[in-house]
């Protein structure tokens, strides 16, 4: 159930997210060149959805940073690890499919091979693997960091009015303000890199780019996809012992 | 009383939805050309306001694919459906023709009457039936699956906490996420057809248009209006089914 | 006290307001030409903490529509009008004097005097009097309807929780939410007369325009300025009264 | 402990706040030239999300003008004073520093060394010291009235409905409304000088500027840098003895 719940929250997280930047993209989108404050805006909402679907079954990780992080610090059990990053990895390319097809009639009339892998994996502005590798830390460390800030916060809650209040907490304005945690690292750490934070939603998409039928597809770009899945991990990490070792949450 | 709801809800819709496509479009509108952002923060505020003034009252539905989505798994009961939807196309006719008498001054200076028909119904970035109406199915299933776990969430507090608090919360945040899931959508899944995702929000202005005496105007694309009605209905279906066979809300 | 509050309240709403729009207009703005998406969101936010300052005081009505068309339906007393009022024009006219100080080196380097006007007083796209009254029906009425649908969710809730939680709730959201509808409002109606919905917003600014040493101004268009006061008065009090009507308050 | 929570508060507002301004600025960022509308989210959230990591232990301040503006009317007490103010100087320069790193490969590639000064510091369109000072100081006020009113709103709660509920409503929403307070002055009150409103958000950043390795960097503009310490100060002082004077808090 719970792995159930981070395969669909991540699609979900894909379909919005990687389908903000088809419509960004893609010729004849109606949101064709919108611009970064819509694709920031749609990666960030993309995220509470998802949260405010599958939260309250699984947590609503939907992110390998996200419960490597967590179980480093002993707030998720190891046990479980593999099969969230799993259902994350295989919920990032079934999102993604469906991006494919919401979009379906614009593929072909879309002449850039590089716009077209951009709606699936990330790719830097400047290829530079250690400063690439570094923004995607940096980046992570911030999310895993405002992730147990927001939780914390509840966490403080609980303490003092009991158990129901965080629930009643959890289930309302986190997610959202989890969205909004996504939007503030996109608006402001996404632009060297195209912020990925998150190895599902680079490695399943890239995986769908190079097995689905796209007319006019180039490469999916191999050469760069380990930074966006071990940039997350290590900045995941960081971030989540930034706050155990600060006891902000004690 | 709660088909009054409906109807002043989705006049609601229309009135701030179709309103700021107006605002986009037309000649010498302050909001001319102001982009998707615009256009996509305004529908979702749309949706949130119309639930706040109704939503107390009928649940503020304001779209036959809600209504039908929730009935089909026991939400809602099918005697109230016909009223709901009657009410849903005429709230959304009546909206659609205060955005013809706000927008008075502008319709005889603009030229296009391609614009002048999207102010009232969508019309698709690339003409492709199929491709058209799986766009909407898509969109359709992610609103209702987003609407069912944001209300979910409501539900399980209630569970735990004692009905008054899921009173208080669904009073609370809960239309303004909805607005924010419709906000969401439409960024990421709009670009192909202009998101109709909801029946009445489609026919109903496009009736308006066909009657109203607009200067200049073209057809009403009648040819395309069954997809905006398809679509919906069964995305809603296979949303809400999604969301029971998952048993997330149990 | 609540005169000073809905002063000072007022002086906030137009100094955020009438500066967000100073702000996109005038020369060597960091803000200029930042579009519509800007601009409603500053007058929102404007509105939202406006609220939060004073609506614990006075109730925060800063707007003589909003004032009257709650007394028009017994939901505010008559006694206290003229002086919520006269404070509402007091207020509105500081905060666009605070304007002119923020703005102080960037009036004499800017050319256009319709411009310099705009920041103080709204003027619609096309001048149309019946036009542009309907259209400040229209907003001014869904202005009361909104703020009168989120009270009335308060209201629902204090019934069934007890006093408490209302005064917990109003202090919590509504302010921002109230934000947001004037954000909603702007983005959908606000294309054809730049939204005064409030007689205190164009009135204040536009005897501070005429007063102020502002360095190439024009006329402050006296001809256009009883439409921002007549249209949300008639407008106001409409939307209360369907309020009202509807019983969806009850 | 409180002074490390100032540390990382206000490293975080400096990683996400000069990040944004680095994203849009810099070449081949995906950001680059995303408008005023990046500018100012991404500077709220980066409000919203510092205090949301640091609030519960310090109070999240990080801001001498706050922490000098509170002082002055008794809210906070001048022993810590001298510590807040080093630690959010300390974390204004480390958060300017991760930013270096986050956008490493860009700095080279960019030409203008006005661009990569304003990613540090603040400059204003129009160079005039008391029209500058104006400006700041109007801009700060308005933040310390804001803060007041909102936190204010959390202490009339805290007298009905029990401590409790304050630290509820304190650890839920009011960090992201702090956020959208700094969203509105940044709109509407930035345009002239960039609004600092923050002495240790332009020093700290400033100083990094100036030790760093910046590729093709010109002077850090150190004529200027008195007016954003300044002027925050005397307007953090204003804005807290309105409040205090009016006595809406009380």
């Amino acid at each position: 159930m719970v792995y159930l719940a981070e395969f669909i929250g991540t699609a979900i997280l894909t379909l919005l997210g990687c389908g903000v930047v088809a419509g960004v993209t893609l010729a004849k989108s109606k949101a064709n060149a919108a611009g970064w404050i819509v694709v920031t805006f749609g990666w960030g909402m993309a995220v509470a959805m998802a949260v405010y679907v599958v939260g309250a079954t699984s947590g609503a990780h939907i992110n390998p940073a996200v419960t490597l992080g967590l179980a480093s610090i002993g707030d998720f059990g190891w046990a479980q690890v593999p099969g969230y990053i799993a259902a994350q990895v295989a919920g990032g390319f079934t999102g993604a499919v469906l991006v494919y097809l919401a979009y379906f009639a614009h593929w072909k009339i879309t002449d850039d091979p590089d716009g077209k892998l951009g709606v699936f994996g990330t790719a830097p502005g400047v290829r530079n693997p250690i400063a690439n590798l570094a923004t995607e830390i940096i980046g992570t460390a911030m999310l895993l960091l405002g992730i147990l800030g927001i939780g914390a916060n509840e966490g403080s809650v609980s303490v003092e009015n009991g158990a129901q209040l965080t629930d009643f907490f959890s289930n309302g304005i986190a997610p959202l303000l989890t969205g909004l945690l996504v939007f503030a690292i996109g608006l402001s750490l996404g632009g060297p890199t195209g912020y990925a934070i998150n190895p599902a939603r680079d490695l399943g998409p890239r995986i769908a780019h190079a097995l689905l039928p796209i007319p006019g597809k180039g490469g999916s770009d191999w050469g760069y996809s380990w930074i966006p899945i071990v940039g997350p991990v290590i900045g995941g990490v960081i971030g989540a012992w930034i706050w155990y070792l600060t006891g902000f949450g004690a």
